[in-house]
């Protein structure tokens, strides 16, 4: 039923509900500029948001990683996919 | 009017844009998990957003360093403001 | 002759010259503190030091991956070699 | 004595100590490398050497933050000193 080719679907409620949280965090952080808060705390915020899209992207990774070794194995298509997954992680180092 | 101690009032309109397309971002992700998007994409997506967010955390931290300058050796509270700065950049290089 | 275990054996000595050369950046930063060098030079040289330690590890990572694809699915090992795999990833995103 | 515009100065020896263990830190991994130790311990050798490395580059920029609130005042240089401190913040976050 659910698609063999990503591998986050199990826990896909989870990764939504994670997402909508961090989508709450950024409402907060307009919230607190608009407001004049002090800048020192806006940027705790904002590590705090950096930190759980980090979370987010290790358990996509994860989940990746895990059908990369089975499938990807499977199919011949190891060497592809482990490019794809670095290139992914490289991103993430440099953030973008 | 405007408080001195916050260094970006000066650019709340673009801070304040920037942020809403931060969040428009993380909605487009909550999107492409509903809709099984693979992976490696999302993760493409993350690394945008984490990108646009050290963009904002480094133009808060700059009109803090600028203000610090300033205010901070006026009201001989040169060692605190420093100190609150390194924190905060510390935070944002751990990211969290 | 080589371990099976291990993914970078391929291009250990192009490892090794690159970590060498880091090894030499390092002690140029000794030298430019010695010799009482304006901080914001030492501190461009710490990110390329950074930049090329992210270059090494991503090599390893990579070579990791490959291996667990092929290896991991073999063993039955594809879980603890994934799991290994994102706590490395997890540590080099926080750095340490 | 000790020059105005370097604010390390003060704490030369234990930055150059600091140094010294990152070299012997590297040489350490060379000799994993060469001992073809597993790869995902080389990565937290690589992990721990970033942490002490990004301390280092902490300490660099708060006497340089410190520094720049008292002379970048009195030499009206704020803004280019504040310009030089963000433009190696952004490297340090983005890594070179």
């Amino acid at each position: 039923m659910t698609s063999p080719t990503r591998g986050y679907t199990a826990t896909k409620d989870q990764l939504l509900s994670r997402l909508r949280r961090i989508e709450g965090q950024v409402r907060g952080i307009e919230r607190m500029v608009e407001e004049d808060r002090y800048c020192i705390d806006v940027l705790t915020q904002i590590s705090a948001i950096q930190a759980a899209l980090d979370k987010v992207a290790l358990g996509l990774l994860d989940d990746h990683a895990r059908h990369c070794m089975i499938a990807g194995a499977e199919e011949g298509r190891s060497q592809e996919m482990a490019d794809e997954m670095m290139a992914a992680v490289g991103r993430l180092m440099k953030r973008g």
